[in-house]
């Protein structure tokens, strides 16, 4: 049958169908370490909505699962692809249609990466607020799929809050168009929120308005306060909450985290246990809001330096943005993801060092302090994941979902995370949301075995095949 | 079997069963001037969530319909309830749960009115921003229920930006919680955002998490310019959107709005024919703001007064408030709530005067020109919308949906549009969303033909019995 597929893939789209061993092998793996068991059947390049209209349709009539891929950068595995599936690459759907400043809004193609369209609005004193760490190498329409968030949300928002309309291809070839342009509109189900974050289970995202923000005019201020341990630093970003500042920008490192970049960019390394926020306020009353931040995280103790010149800002944050590198200088990272309450942060890494204690382990945490996402880090030394990571793993999600949080703030659920989704939802949500998937692809041919995978809460996962 | 109904709600509820004449009769109509052709079976007056669930076991059981009411001030006709049909009213459900200043959430029970909460939170320094013209009058479950909308969405967002989590009854009378108290979550598909405007078709609201702001501190400032036309107002609105101002209130009148109100209030009648924008800026920056809107108006032709005098401008903005009474007072309304890109405004506007010339009506319009959504007025004599003037909505409809916008920014579909529904969807996304529906609700049992009532585009709506 897989042949018979192919041949029928390669009479409709030719030379966009890719089976090179590169290509499939490619395929299998996205940046969170996981990998499929072997390669898929054939990678198609759509350069057109009909392209991708004509590969449902074949995948459809022969029920050959279909994932689609845009740049490969997620964290969850979503759209890791493994045998006999058919990978739909949006990467050659990026143009950007329409730019309308009067409107706020863009018009564009899922394989558009987002730092790309960034540039193009730029030029327009316009951008598209989502902000995620990849943002220089993830598609817009990856972003879209996956409810991106980032390091601005808490000011700016989510994804969610910044798709007007999408253009979507259902399992059977039908193309939808979900939305308006107008900034209200109630009529009927609001599908457009639902398709972001569907993880690729409901159709393939082939276009997207997007609502814009004007560039943010000032110069942005920038403040980094140390503490002598991390539950303060989260005590003095709550503190900034409650305040009622609204930083653009609030993250926390740990210590690991602070000393593992101080490391690698060969900096002297940090006073011993401390942990950092770094904080940026923009918009014309920057310095002002910095000033008045800083003096919340005096009156919290902490150890505080405030800058208004953007280079030395920049240079403060470099510190933030090369965590992922110095964790993947540490050895192989499975990076968590979980959200609580922006109150519960300090309880969280109370929660944190309890597991760290009860496993004899570190994990270094990065927090988006702003919105009260965190980023816990196992570090291990082989390709797989050992069973007690796992289980280190599952009771951060559990200690997460108690305090009112969620286990995944913006990577999703994927593979990696599909067998706690039940313990969040609960099961009559799981099997409703599994039939809400099942009104869009009644036959079950988009990312089987993703997000909802059948549930088993009481097993731990099996060890995955980490790269 | 409508006995056999009745016995049972009253075993299990006992006097929180009304069927006295007048709760039937008040349940049969909302503010849209439509209502229901004959009185509903009961009123149950819910006081807690055990007795949504037990309403709900035993209609579910006897495949009885039910209709979901707050305080019925809606416009669609969605919550008007007929014969055979148990009315679940939430009216009862009206605690504040929580206010968590330090997280800006509240968790509130569905009956509260918008007004009462916003009292609640004012004393904490914070608002929910959803500011329908009906919020001393509706409640927040009701504006979930709807999509509200109102007049400060374009800064401050709609409800879709502001609700974090909802704990909903479905039709079986099983109890799910939605989203989660974070900020960022994407676990699962999200069915918080598919709730919200659903119009009572997926469940019973019985708790909502809001997402909250800070008061907005200093003074509004507020602009006032006249236009000798309708459509140089509408460019008018379109310049300052397009110069990168935010007000936080951008209202237009046309010229028979104008003149009515001024007739209301006994002002002096305003000069033949002019249009009027009326705009309120806020924040630390207001009076700059409004400077600086102020020079791009008189610049687009308009006669501008600006004041910085928080007296003077609720004056100035009593007369767009004023309009609801001031429409009612010229006859029977039929209150239109079309939505285009902003920067179409001006082109619905003619399409709004080509319209009234075909039919010989006037169109009193107002419109939230800040987000480019339009409340065109039909004024008839009796209590019968004759079928004309629904086909001078038709023509209406289409040409916003022609625009690239909508037929319904914020009222929602109910039972009055209902049948434009699959004009704008399109068939595909028509049977996907009933498909989606059944997913929640099997049996159909929570407002059936309601939204999504069998669609007849070809047709016009028989004669609605308008009160």
């Amino acid at each position: 049958m897989s042949v018979a597929v192919l041949d029928q893939l390669r009479a409709a789209l030719g030379t966009k169908i890719d089976t090179s061993p590169a290509a499939l092998d490619a395929a299998r793996a996205d940046r969170s370490g996981h990998a499929s068991p072997a390669p898929p059947l054939a990678v198609v390049h759509a350069e057109s909505v009909p392209d991708v209209q004509a590969t449902l349709r074949i995948a459809h009539a022969t029920r050959t699962p279909v994932i689609v891929r845009g740049a490969g950068t997620g964290l969850a595995g979503a759209a890791n692809a493994g045998p006999g599936e058919i990978v739909l690459s949006t990467l050659r759907l990026r143009r950007v249609l329409e730019v309308r400043p009067d409107d706020l809004l863009a018009v564009v193609e899922p394989g558009i990466l987002n730092a790309e369209l960034d540039a193009v609005l730029a030029e327009h004193g316009l951008w598209w607020p989502p902000d995620p760490a990849s943002r220089d190498i993830s598609t817009v329409g990856g972003n879209i799929a996956t409810g991106a968030g980032g390091l601005l949300c808490a000011k700016y928002g989510v994804v969610r809050d910044a798709v007007l309309a999408v253009d979507l291809v259902l399992a059977d070839g039908s193309l939808l168009h979900l939305g308006h342009r107008s900034v209200k509109g109630v009529t009927g189900l609001d599908l457009t929120s639902l398709v972001i974050g569907s993880e690729g289970l409901l159709g393939v995202i082939v276009g997207a308005t997007l609502k814009l923000r004007r560039t943010v005019p000032g110069t942005p201020s920038t403040v980094v306060a140390t503490f002598p341990h991390v539950t303060d630093a989260a005590r003095g970003s709550a503190a900034v909450t409650a305040s009622g500042a609204q930083p653009a920008i609030m993250e926390l490192m740990d210590r690991h985290c602070l000393a593992a970049v101080h490391r690698l960019l060969e900096l002297d390394p940090p006073a011993e246990g401390i942990a950092q926020l770094t904080i940026q306020t923009d918009g014309p009353t920057a310095a002002a809001e910095a000033q008045q931040i800083a003096a919340v995280l005096r009156e919290a103790g902490g150890e505080v330096t405030v800058t208004a010149d953007p280079v030395e800002g920049a240079e403060l944050l470099r510190i933030r943005r090369s965590m992922h590198a110095a964790m993947a200088a540490l050895g192989t990272t499975l990076i968590e993801d979980v959200a609580v309450p922006r109150s519960a942060l300090p309880a969280m890494f109370d929660e944190i060092a309890r597991i760290e204690r009860s496993y004899g382990i570190t994990i270094p945490t990065v927090a988006h302090a702003g919105d009260g996402n965190l980023h816990p880090n196992f570090i291990v030394d082989g390709p797989e994941i050992p069973p007690s990571v796992w289980q280190a793993a599952d009771e951060l999600f559990r200690a997460a979902i108690r305090l009112g949080g969620t286990l995944t703030g913006e990577h999703g659920i994927g593979v990696l995370k599909s067998r706690w989704l039940a313990e969040e939802l609960g099961e009559d949500q799981w099997e409703l949301q599994r039939r809400i998937v099942r009104a869009f692809d009644p036959e079950g041919i988009l990312a089987p075995g993703r997000v909802f995978a059948p549930a088993r809460p009481a097993e731990l996962p099996e060890g995955a095949d980490h790269a």
